[in-house]
């Protein structure tokens, strides 16, 4: 493979982002800061996991964040109560059924939402009708596809595909990163700018390994075992031997690489 | 997914790796380059692309290039001086049968080059042997693993398959990459440290849809056509059905991402 005669951009620095291998947290989200005074509505905040981050990286800017489940919103106000910010206000909303008027935000923040959505670009299309000219919308999601690790396991690779396939039979798509940009086109903002994420663990980063090898992305698949099984997408023992074997990626002589993808998109002026 | 909670690292700058999409010479090679006078051995220089660069990145250092073929050699030899570089020096030589006293090399380049051999960890300590106490070795080697794409096609991954397998039955390992880690460290190189490198090219980045998904891996890809249909391992109209889908990929609606990985270890002093 002779890849010298390619062309076409620069970046001469930053050849940091891996080698510096930030927590998670950093890597996703260090480069979003809404300027002071700025509306910014999150769709689809959960827990509030992201919230946090938001608040913190923000912190004079006003931020709504809106959820479908009620139970979550209100965690998610416990959350950032909890830790000490007063720049967000909840809301139980539908993305579909928003209570807002129309270009009422200058930012929009969606992450880890469109994975879950049948018609991710009918959701694009309404929340960009809540964004005001020249405002961005900022979208994360990871991509399950993008798992890669050593020791390889067709077990541990199966057992991933337990978990796409589930959450394709709930409607969603978890290796929807790799399309961030063609479903922002099609929703109609431009540029739409992607950049990927790529998390990756060796032992020479402890925290990573246990933090997201272990307690992020084995704990995940290792969730939906009673779901994979009750549907027959693989056999009890098969489901174990690949969870045994992303723990094995954790090991001292393992690898475990996933990638995020980060799009910006803009709506016209 | 819930990535909230990982930590470790600090890399607040430098999100811009991908976001800047530097020619893929850049993004692999930009942050290689040797003092004046240091003294480079790079095995296994093939026709020379690799050496290019090495001897434009580090001008005041001395190169030996070498190749177990001669005609390669050749051929590195005249695009160098071609080039215009004249810190290069070039020798026919196989890795395990170097021409070289012991420790007479500052530091060691190894790039595209353990994904064709079928014992790398040997090779790693006999270059070791080369190497002074307190130099490096720089390792790059890609992973037809994480080649990852939108619209994703079950054909192009079987092709990929193909390209991956002719590559183990000749002794080596396509999918290298993800192990660079754990080979440096069984080899004896302490500390190591692993960057990865992704390429992703969306329509808003020609030249990387032209240069790397059409130019390098589709053209790759599709280049082991016909030992992959005389090994057998797919059909003819499966296989092109493949190439076709990897070709689609570079449509104004397509994403191609490919993960390269850097390592780079150190001999004790």
């Amino acid at each position: 493979m002779n890849p010298a005669y390619v062309h076409g951009y620069d970046t001469r620095e930053s050849i940091r982002l891996q080698d510096q291998a930030a927590t998670l947290v950093e890597l996703l989200h260090s480069d979003t800061a809404y300027p002071a005074g700025s509306c910014v509505l999150e769709a689809g905040c959960g827990v509030g996991a992201q919230t946090v981050t938001l608040a913190r990286n923000s912190p004079q800017a006003l931020i709504t964040s809106v959820d479908i489940s009620a139970v979550s919103v209100a965690e998610a106000r416990r959350t950032v109560a909890a830790a000490g910010f007063t720049n967000v206000q909840f809301q139980q909303a539908d993305i579909f059924a928003l209570p807002f008027a129309p270009a009422s935000f200058d930012h929009l923040f969606v992450c880890f939402v469109l994975e879950h959505l049948a018609r991710p670009v009918a959701a694009l299309q309404v929340l960009k009708g809540f964004l005001k000219p020249g405002g961005t919308i900022t979208v994360i999601e990871g991509d399950h596809g993008s798992a890669c690790f050593h020791p390889d396991s067709a077990a541990a690779r199966t057992a991933i595909q337990c978990q796409v396939e589930l959450q394709r039979r709930a409607g969603g798509n978890a290796m929807i990163g790799r399309e961030l940009y063609p479903l922002l086109q099609q929703a109609g903002f431009n540029p739409v700018h992607v950049s990927p994420r790529l998390v990756y663990a060796d032992s020479s980063r402890p925290a990573l390994v246990d933090g997201f090898t272990r307690k992020t992305f084995t704990a995940m698949i290792a969730g939906v075992r009673d779901a994979a099984l009750q549907a027959g997408l693989m056999e009890s023992q098969a489901f174990e031997q690949g969870i045994r074997d992303l723990h094995r990626t954790a090991e001292p002589d393992g690898v475990f690489c996933y990638t995020f993808f980060k799009a910006v998109g803009t709506k016209a002026r």
